[in-house]
């Protein structure tokens, strides 16, 4: 498969995946996102969550466990060509790095089905809503950072060249470190706030919110 | 230096630490820590944080950023041998293999002053509390996946033999398995039960607190 069609089934089936939430979601959700503040924010996440959730599970989990598929499927070959194709960006994921099969096991083992439980939890406002979705975005920051220091302790040169090395290995993957970051931030500050309402008296909740958010600055950012 | 004076001194500077913390943070903590319930509870994490706190900057950060220790201090004379005898249980610490690095690093930088600051934060009851604790926790946790996943792909044979493989390997690391968990899931419900609190009626707080355990436990255990 030419590396058009990959992107294009990819790219396609994703934007499918996201649509369907956007559209469906619209209609099941307790209670009903048009009566919450920030219906629409809540709407592209769960598209998020869908998209990043089927991510880790169908291409990354392929990736960890291929030698277990024996049969020679459509899905299987076009799920090869994309491996190959990434593998362009970065070949330790041709060799098969331990490190890196390790970031991705856990990737999507774990964290792939609980980001379609993160869809679920913002369209029926649950209460873990904002804490999962802390949890696994951390776990995303956890897995890019281990991915790109163990890639520049080995001497950063996995790239085919600079085009595969600017479009898939950043391209690709700062998608993953942006927007995971936005996220965590935004499920820190909910959390502290939620604590500050049932902890402290109303005047004490601008100056408590903004220390909440620095602190969280200051931890990713060091 | 010796196995038994290593061992006797890193338990020994333990020990002074979280004694420390134990009588001193009784003192000046807000709210006082005996107008608390689970104020017991609230000082032996502040030691624990205090301890691995401690551990993670001094320990790790050394093994991460040796090379660029050029003097020749007691402190350093120790912290090589630390090193040396924990290369028993686990080899890739001598031959500074890349995952190890990059999660002691992250342990290090990141989580290493988080914990520090954990003590703080339940010393002073601050919104941020459980927050920070968990977040810390999954790092640790996060962590300790990647490092035992990373050694079983390779061959889990990185140990001298089977009692420093058993004592250091899997006893000294399985207590960051352990206690994160328990923290973590402390935290979680803490921060499950605040959104109750804010958010539904107390007749449903029950059934909520139920269900949110039980997602933490199968995220956790798959």
């Amino acid at each position: 498969m030419s590396m058009s069609s990959i992107l294009t089934v990819y790219l396609g089936s994703s934007l499918f995946v996201v649509s369907l939430v956007w559209f469906l979601f619209g209609k099941i959700q307790f209670p009903p996102l048009h009566l919450r503040k920030n219906s629409q924010l809540d709407k592209l996440l769960m598209c998020w969550w869908a998209f990043t959730g089927l991510t880790h599970m169908v291409l990354e989990g392929y990736f960890v466990f291929s030698p277990s598929f024996s049969k020679t499927t459509l899905l299987v070959i076009s799920l090869k060509s994309v491996r190959k194709e990434y593998s362009k960006g970065d070949s330790r994921y041709a060799g098969r790095d331990s490190a890196v099969i390790a970031v991705e096991g856990i990737t999507a083992v774990i964290e792939g089905p609980a980001s379609l439980l993160a869809v679920y939890a913002i369209a029926k406002g649950k209460s873990y809503s904002y804490v999962l979705q802390l949890a696994v975005s951390l776990g995303q920051l956890y897995g890019c950072l281990v991915y790109f220091i163990t890639a520049f302790l080995e001497g950063d040169n996995f790239a085919t060249n600079a085009f595969y090395y600017y479009s898939y290995y950043i391209g690709a993957n700062g998608w993953w470190v942006l927007i995971p970051l936005l996220i965590s931030y935004r499920s820190w500050i909910k959390i502290c706030e939620t604590s500050d309402n049932v902890d402290t008296k109303t005047q004490k909740k601008k100056k408590k919110s903004l220390e909440c958010s620095s602190l969280f600055v200051v931890l990713i950012f060091g």
